[in-house]
Order: C-alpha cells, then structure tokens, then sequence
C-alpha cells in the first residue's frame, strides 16, 4: 500500500520549427510542429529532485533545431531520427515518441508561400531502443457532402424525437490516423495516396450513416497501400439543421441549413486488417482518438 | 451633468448559415456567419425595458435565413439586401450594419467539397435610410516571403538590442479591407483582383519594411480597381528567428528558424485616394483595424 | 487622384510581461499583455522603407520591460509612463498608445498563487503630446441571472417566431470600459468601485431587456465614480433556450436549459454623462466596441 | 489479410446543460459539458449503414437533459446514471462512457453568479454492464511559485545550452484524474480535498524539477482521500525567463519576467498504490494524459 511512480514521460511540446530550403532562387518552405515526450529511468528526479538522469526539454528543443540544419525530408524520418538519438545517446532514456504536424503551404513565387489551411499532416513515431512504431495522419480536414446521405432506422426509445431522413448534408472534420507494417516506406507518396483515398471515400460513398463513411474511408486507404494496416479515424459529425421556413409562408427544399456548433456526434473507430497483431505502443500520444 | 443614453446598437451575431444551390446533380455551397447590429430609436428599452421598438434578434436571425431562400449571390449584395430591409422596414431603426464572414471550399466532387482554409472573404455593409457604405475585405491569409526582407537603419536608444538584417523571413496575416466609391460593382470580379492584388505585391516586393509591403499591396488593390478609394491593412509582423547554431559547431545560413508566437509587431495603415472625402462610417464595425 | 498614405500606426503587441515584488519572504505578482502602437511621421518607411524615424518594435519591447525595473503600480499609471516616454523621447512619434490586459492572481501562499481567470482588468492609455486620455475597463467577466428577466412587447413582423418570455435565463460575458475626466485618479480604488458597481448592478435589476441591464450597469458605475464620465459596454446575449420535456411525458419548470454557443444577441452602448464633450481619440483602439 | 472494424466508439459530445435548482428564492446553478461514448454491437453500421441497432447520438442528447430533470448531484453520480442507462436499456450497447467537465460559479446574490474561472471539475465513468470505473479530475488550473524552485544537475551533452539555476519561476496549468478503488464515495468531498491536496503540495513543496512538485501533489492527494487509488498529472512547464537588462545598465534580481507561450516543457506521470492492478479501462477517454 505504499505509493509508487507509475507510467511517465516528459518533454519539449511544440518546438516551431521553420526550414528554409535554398536551391538557388527557388526556395522550399517546411513548417512544423515537434513535440517530444522521453520516459525512462525518471525515479530519481520526482522522488529527490536528482536531474542527473534528465536530459532538459530545452536540450531537446535545441536538438530538434539542430537536427534540421540537414534537412528535414518527410516528417515521419525526422521525426524517427529524433527518436532514435534521445534514446541510443541517453542511457537514462528507454523509449522516445517524436510528434510532428506539419502545415502546408502554397506557392506564390520563387520565395514566396501562403499557408494552405485545408488540413495539417502529422507522424507520431515511437522508438524503444530495439524497435519504431510510425504512425502518420492528417488532422482538420473539413469536408462535406450536400446530397447523397441519409439518416434513419435507428431504434426509437423513450427519448428519441428526432425524424428519420433520406437527403441531408453530412459534414466533418477528418481526424485519421495510420499505422504501418514497416519503415521502408516513400512517406510523402503514401500520404498522398492515403490522403486521396480519404477524400475520394468521402465523396463517393452514398451513406446511410456517418459509420458507413468512416469505414469505408479507411478501408480505401488500406487498399491503396499495402504499408499500412491500420487506419483510426475520428470525425465528428458537424450537424446542419434544415431550416424551417413554414411559418413564414416559404418552403426549403433542403436549400438552406443552420450551422450548428455543440453537441456533435463524434464517430471514432479503427479499421484493420485481421492478420496482424495490435500494437497499442504505436497509438500512446496519437491525437483524436482517445 | 445627468446621465444619459450614448451610442448604441445590437443584434444578432454569428448567424451560421449554409446554403445549397442546386443545379441538377452539380451543387454549390455558400457558407456563412453574418452578424446584425441595429441602431435607431432605443432610448426606451435602455431606460424602462419597453421592447415595442426593438426587433427581437431572433427575428433577425429568422430574417438572414429567409432571406437565403431566394439565393445569396456576393456577399456585399446578401449584407445590402439584408441591411436595406430593416432600416426600411422598421421605422424605430435608422441604421442597420451587417457583417458577413464567408468561407470557402474547395470543390471534390459534383456535390462533395472541402474547406479552403486559406483566408476568409468579408463584406461590411452600413446603411441608413439614404446611403449605404460597401467595405469589402479578408482575413486570415498568412503569408511567407523566406527572403528579399531587410530591416535596418533603424534609431538606436538606450532600449534597442536588435542587430540590422539584410535577409530575413518576412511573415504576416493579412487582414484586409477596402471601401468602395459606389455599389456598381461586380463584387467577386472585384473582390477577385483586389486579393491578388494583395498576394502579388507581397510576393513581388524587395521589402526594407513590413510597412514598405503593407503599403505596397494597399497601392496595387487601388491600382488595379477603380471603385476602390481606401484600402485598410492589419498586418501582424510574425516574427521568424534565426537559431543561432555556433554552440554546437554548426553555421545556419538562414536556414532553421523558430518561428515565435508573441509578442509580435502589427502594423496597420490606411491607403487612400487623395481626392476623396473620409467616411468613418463605413468603417465602423470593420474588425482588424481599431 | 493620387494614392496617399491615411492613418496608421505600429508597434510591438501582447508583450507578456510578469513581475515578482519581494517584500521579503511574502511576494505579489503583476501578469500582464502588454501592447504598443506608435503614429507620427511614418511617410517615408511606407514609400521607401527608410527606417531612420521607425523605432524598432523590438526596443519597444524593451522599454516595457526595462520600465517595469522600476515597479508596475496601476496599469493605468505604467501605460501613461509608457506612451510618455515613446513620445516624449521620440521626435518622429506624435502619438503613442498603450493597452494593457491584466490577469489577476488569488494567492495560495507567501510566493504562491493560482490564476483567477474570472475577469481581466483592461487599460487603454492615449498620449498626443500634450494630453492623454485614460480608459480602464475589465472583459471576459461571464455573469447569469437564474430569474428576474423577462423579455415580451417586442414587434411580430413576417419573421417573427420568439415566444414571448415572464422568466429567462440572462446570461452574459461583459466586455465594460469607462473614460475619465482627468488623471488624478486613485486607479486601483476606482476600478474596484467600478467593477463593482457593474456586478451589482447587473444582479440587483429586474430586467425586461438586456439594454435595461446594460443601462442600470453603466449608470451605477457613473453614480459610484465622479471620475468616470462615459461607460461602453458591449454585452453578448448568451442564449439559454429552456429544454422542452412535453414529448418523453415530463415537465420543465425553468430548471433544465440548453446553453447555445452560437447565434448569439450582441447588446453594445455608451451611457455617459450630457454635460461633456466626446473623444474619440479615447475610444482608438478600445477593444469590445466597434 | 481481410479488412476488418476494430474499436470503435459513437456518442453525442458537448451537450451544454445549465441546470437551476430553485430552493425558494435561492437558486442554485449546474453548468455542465456532457459528452457520451458508446459501443457496442456496431458492425453492421459500419458496414452496411444499418441503423437498427444504433441509438441515434440525438437520442443521447435528449436523456441527458432529461435525465438531469431529476436533478445532478455530483458529476460522477449523474454521469454513472446515463452511462448505467444506456448499456441496461440498449442490448446492442455494451459499454458507455460518460465524460463531463463542470464550470464554476461563484455567487453574487440569490439567484446571481459569476463564472469561476479558476479550474474546471471533470469526471469520466465507464460502465460496461457489470462494473463501472470511476476517474474524477480538474483541468485548467493554472497556479505559479515566485520562488523556492530550482533546476540544475542536468547532463550537458553537444546541444545543451541552458544554464542551471538557484531560483526561477515555477508556472504551469494543472490537468489532474484521480482513480478510485469503489463507487461509495462522497464525490464532493473528495474532490474538494483532493483539489486542496494538489493546491497546498504545489504551493509548499520546494522544487528541484516539476516532476518533483507533480510527484509530490499527487502523494499528497492519495495520502488525503484512501479510496483515491491513482493520480494522474499532466502539466506544462509555462516558462518564465528572466529578462536580461545588464545591456542597459539595469539589474534584475528575479524580478521582471516574459511568459513564453511555446515551446513549453510537458510533465506527465501516473502516480499510484503499489497493490493495486491496472485498470486501463478507467482511463481511456481520459483527457490530457496521452
């Protein structure tokens, strides 16, 4: 019945970091945002206040800097390099999660960018000394169908008022996440590809539910990458309530809709493929879906 | 040396309005917040609580979705229709502003789509009984030049510790808003030169300031419209700064930077023709320049 | 027909600045947000970007904090010596003003505290040279009335749906700031009568209206305060609609309410003194009504 | 190597519930954020969009309003009394999870108050037809020591550039959940001291690191309430630096600081009884620990 230190870890959270990529007078642009969370051989510094096992969170800041200074390439491989040095340099640390989100910009001339807004990628990738778990994603992608979506059939219970619908708009904020078999993966084109299958699940499916949308989402980017094995996503449903315009002598034929706020429904679930093994050591610190 | 009723107004804010346009199986969405604020003969509610000269605003709320049922067009012209009607509706309200906020969406699919994030479009629209004022705008549209910025030259008090700089990261928010000299306008022809007006300057100018660019892009939205006579900028200065590397034996040729929250410059102006009268009432309500 | 420069200003924005008074082993502590904006003779870093009469926001930043060296006092009194020196040491700055938000700290101990986060005290200082203007205020303070608001006798137009009310909710986050009629103010005491005088106010009126509210707040504020000549409010009707029961077979005597986050109604007026004259300069920059 | 549904979960999130209990004149107010999480037999929504088996997240809504017309109690009863009723009444429904985060308010007169601000009080229950875990909690609890806080003793590698220090200042915003052995607890006592325990371990502990103080609150917390049987903290290192003044002939002894936004240090640990089983059910859902 004594009291114990339990699971802990500690860090520098979000280190903004800026890359410029000069080739000449055409400039790149690599904006992100990196979180690091250490754990390890920690007992000493919350029982005695002894930091001599604790590598300070403003070294890892300056690491994360430094690190850039050879360039960044996809945010899952930096973000793995980082891993990989807290824990193979620091005896005192046995496990490293590196969190990147990464905004996109677009191109306005050589060296000139505005900052694109629909969507920001991330990675999470964990690294224990022996093996790395890489868990890439994307977050506040907001998108929307107008038609083809229905809602009805559900159970009817004491409380239940609302109607049953064939036509209404269906719209969501897209946080997805996926996990990988391995790392010898072309990060950037598999983004692209899970990306586009999310988007094109999202727009091709005539849904009967918010459910239904999810699934087959992830299930089209399992197809299209072999690499990845497990998609999560999780969406809200961002309601849009048909506006009533009867007591003023008009009809609306599912023209014009109130944007609501709060509540929301929130769908999370994970998509998989049934041969292979969880691994809840990947998903620690992976956001939106709790 | 009694007390008595200043200034006022009221409303109703933030009305989340969506509408879809239907054109067979091709639709388009219109997303909106648009905000009411009302003045005229209120002394009565403010000292007694008599409610017979106030429109509720929820009738107002009620009033900017009836209105959508007949479609919405540019925004400038939703915010006048809407501005008009209750000024000449209700004989208590002499002056009527409304202030649209509209988001935009990238189109995915025949009625799928997904939202731009890159900036808001906004229209403020005053009117009163006789006249009405037009202030087109947008917000949120952050921007990056990674070199072609200076800063120098500047005086040196006993406070100043900033070192000069011939090449740094130029980063900013845009907000803008111009008025216009009447209503004869094509307003997303309009609006559309007046925002790459505003990216092209920026892009294009070798600044020695922010102010040198926030100018800049004033001059050419003027240049390239002529019913434009005012164009206001709110442009926070995003400060970009150089990890200084040499401690750790590395050189960083602009190269890695930190990019810092607050505090941060804000520069804000107002270019104008030189031939034209001021009219503070436009610009009342307009947000970002205060 | 010429393009000209309008108004405009710059400065350093939200320097958060937090002092530490030692009085031996008992401390206080001062949080502020600190922002600076600067107008004068500003023609020549717009057009060419010569910076010789640009002093640099980056020292303005240092002066607040080198002020501060000094001791803090009212955040009336740190701003008025603030924009003072800007001008008064700066031939090329004609006016200065400095606005400050202050967070308010309970204490836990000698050299302990917990941030208080039910309102911030605001100042909003203006310095032309010759004389300044001095607003104080507090946002952010979220208050209710469980009873005591009715709101009823309001026109029924085409749109009008709103049932008429004897017992609501008033619900609202009040962004108050007040001119004074001089400097020679005790600003610790008067903002505290002030403050006060609002939250008394707002408990102790029956309401039929919340410009009614609003009124009584402003009115009190100037009947407590001789100093206080002109009082702005800008108050949010934070709507809470009355859950209907009727359908699962249960009543709701005003007890279960549905808190809505958006539209919401937006109350803004001036209550001032008749025997004064106005000044807009004051009002520059005031955040909370525009 | 089948694409298949793994974890999922479905519910209405944010329902903004204010309750008024009248006692006579006297009011009291509730003002809750409820968000539930089901899941259960939810294959064929995914799947095929049937619905049959899937109470609609509306339903949801619905029986927290109603079910809060009975009254609320302590957030921990009222959110196991819908997470009880959701798996009892829907077959197809195996586990619920009930998350509520509860405002403050101080009074200002009988039926007066103001919100608190100073911390919220949250509670998740989880509830999977024969057992329910019980995790109670507070975010947003932002407290800060002017001194008796040291941080030295770190290693130094390539990349360390920080310098050790005697005394700094110590602020961070408080994210706690606390675990409970039963059900058959005074929830509001226990949070009350619980909240206390953290409070009075912050203020009177001299640090060597934040991981020292984090320990500290949480055995503080666990010494004070026995059927508290696991602490969780996450709190952010909101950085003070000492602003160097030696440039302009000042000195500043700890007394004039900036409060830096990002990065900041993030401190996370679980601290526990040592003969207690895991119970990671408990915690999923939970926030700020991830």
């Amino acid at each position: 019945m004594a009291i114990v230190l339990g699971e802990n870890r500690y860090g520098k959270a979000e280190v903004r970091l800026v890359r410029v990529d000069r080739d000449g007078d055409r400039h790149g642009v690599t904006d992100l945002n990196v979180s690091v969370a250490l754990s390890g051989d920690m007992t000493d510094t919350h029982l005695t206040g002894a930091n001599d096992k604790v590598l300070a969170t403003d070294t890892q800041k300056n690491t994360v800097f430094a690190f850039a200074r050879d360039g960044i390439g996809a945010i899952e491989s930096f973000a793995a390099r980082l891993a990989r040095h807290f824990v193979d340099s620091q005896p005192s640390i046995h496990r490293a999660r590196v969190r990147i989100e990464q905004y996109t910009w677009h191109r306005l001339g050589p060296h000139s960018f505005s900052r694109a807004g629909d969507g920001t990628r991330t990675a999470v990738v964990t690294y224990d000394g022996s093996r790395a778990w890489t868990v890439s994603g994307l977050a506040d992608l907001t998108v929307l169908n107008s038609t083809d979506s229905e809602f009805w059939g559900f159970p009817r219970d004491a409380y239940t008022t609302l109607q049953e619908t064939k036509d209404r708009i269906l719209a969501t904020a897209v946080t997805a996440s996926w996990r990988h078999t391995g790392d010898d993966v072309d990060w950037d084109a598999s983004h692209a590809t899970a990306r586009d299958s999310l988007l094109t699940a999202f727009a091709g499916t005539y849904s009967l539910s918010l459910q239904q949308t999810l699934y087959a989402m992830g299930e089209r980017a399992l197809n299209a990458r072999e690499e990845i094995c497990e998609v999560r996503l999780a969406m809200p449903n961002k309601h849009h309530f048909l506006v009533d315009m009867s007591t003023w002598g008009l009809d609306n034929p599912n023209e014009v809709w109130y944007a609501a706020d709060r509540p929301y429904g929130l769908i999370e679930a994970s998509i998989i493929r049934d041969d292979l093994p969880p691994a809840p050591e990947a998903w620690l610190g992976v956001k939106g879906f709790i």
